[in-house]
């Protein structure tokens, strides 16, 4: 069955108006790494999820799921799952003595959420049996932008071969695999970003 | 060298509502596959790619290209390439004689714009020698939340095995790899959309 589609038709002044705000919202947005442990209402991230559910998917397959991690015990396991494996990636790797930098991925512990999002590689039967793996790409709603627009900071990651592990720590079924880790919180109140700067429009776009 | 940041702190309230205005924005977004000819502003599109640009991207290194397609030779020529791939792999597939519906992808050429996003899968050296590939996960932003912001409407698409025609068709470089083609355009007045519902966040939201 189909229904009918209409969307808002701003003026020409408008389309332009609302296109430079919102470029201005997300320019501001950076990856922080210093999350102060005040408390952040649960609305707020079920929202941010809500948002996230309407992402385009291949054949309307909605393949997410968002773990949300409160206990302050599963989040301090997530960290040391991470550095743990971060350890054995850097031994192998560099064949020399690991340095624990004990301070560095503490913002685990203190944001006050940590998601998870996972992606159903694979359909799974009620027999067990595996269904045509479902689309690849997925149109992960970038949760970020989200974010920036409540005052929140995250950081995108992807830890290195953490995903089994965290999958099973979350108790999540074997067709999930671990796409990225994102820490929320306000911005610590001393919090620095590395100073970058991005590629000018002329070096990304090209018309033709 | 690192700068200080920070974000505007909102009170309880205000993130609630301005997350939940996010989210009704966001779920008025469609995949809409009727897209009337009539001009969009190119600044706006300007300001779209601006803002996509300001993406996370793994070590910063903002491996996007985003082609701009107002030709309509260019245009036509792309729809062709599409469709011809699509009797091939239906031929394949299907072992089946291929009916063209002539009219299934003419909103290719209707569309004020063709946006191909493009991926850098690995860097070039000036003496034209591979880099070590860059990092694979590409959070792109979904240019579709953009454009609903503005009323304008896209849809998604993956062309099937259309990735290196296409790549020469726009006279891009070996390392750059087609991820998604967005025709974007105002919806046209009759439009419709499949009446598809969405998960309640239950189905996607764990909370631990
Ligand atoms: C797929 C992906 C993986 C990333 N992984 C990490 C990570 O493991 N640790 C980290 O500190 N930052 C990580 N980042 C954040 C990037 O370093 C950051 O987005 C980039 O330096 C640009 O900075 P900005 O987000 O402040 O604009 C990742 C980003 C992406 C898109
Ligand atoms: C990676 C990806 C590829 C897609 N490819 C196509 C496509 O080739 N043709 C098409 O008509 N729709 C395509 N879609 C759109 C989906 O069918 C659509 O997002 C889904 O049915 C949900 O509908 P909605 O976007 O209106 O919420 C694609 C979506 C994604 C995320």
């Amino acid at each position: 069955a189909h229904v009918s589609f209409s969307a808002e038709h701003y003026s020409e002044g408008e389309m332009i108006k609302r296109s430079k705000e919102f470029y201005e919202l997300l320019s501001k947005r950076r990856s922080v790494r210093f999350i102060s442990d005040e408390p952040v209402p649960r609305e707020v991230i079920n929202n941010v999820i809500k948002a996230a559910g309407t992402s385009p998917s291949g054949a309307h397959t909605e393949p997410w799921t968002f773990v949300v991690v409160q206990d302050p015990e599963v989040k301090q396991r997530i960290r040391e799952i991470i550095e743990e494996e971060e350890e054995i990636n850097y031994k192998k790797r560099m064949g020399d003595r690991w340095v624990n930098d004990l301070k560095r991925l503490r913002y685990l512990d203190y944001s006050s959420y940590l998601i998870l999002i996972l992606k159903q590689v694979y359909g799974m039967l009620p027999n067990g049996q595996r269904r045509t793996p479902l689309l690849n790409e997925i149109m992960l709603l970038p949760v970020v932008i989200l974010f920036a627009n409540v005052g929140l900071v995250t950081v995108t990651s992807t830890p290195l071969n953490c995903g089994p592990r965290l999958r099973v720590l979350l108790q999540r079924p074997k067709n999930e695999k671990l796409l990225l880790l994102l820490p929320v919180g306000y911005p610590s109140k001393d919090a620095t970003v590395p100073d970058l700067t991005r590629k000018p429009l002329d070096d990304i776009m090209v018309v033709m």
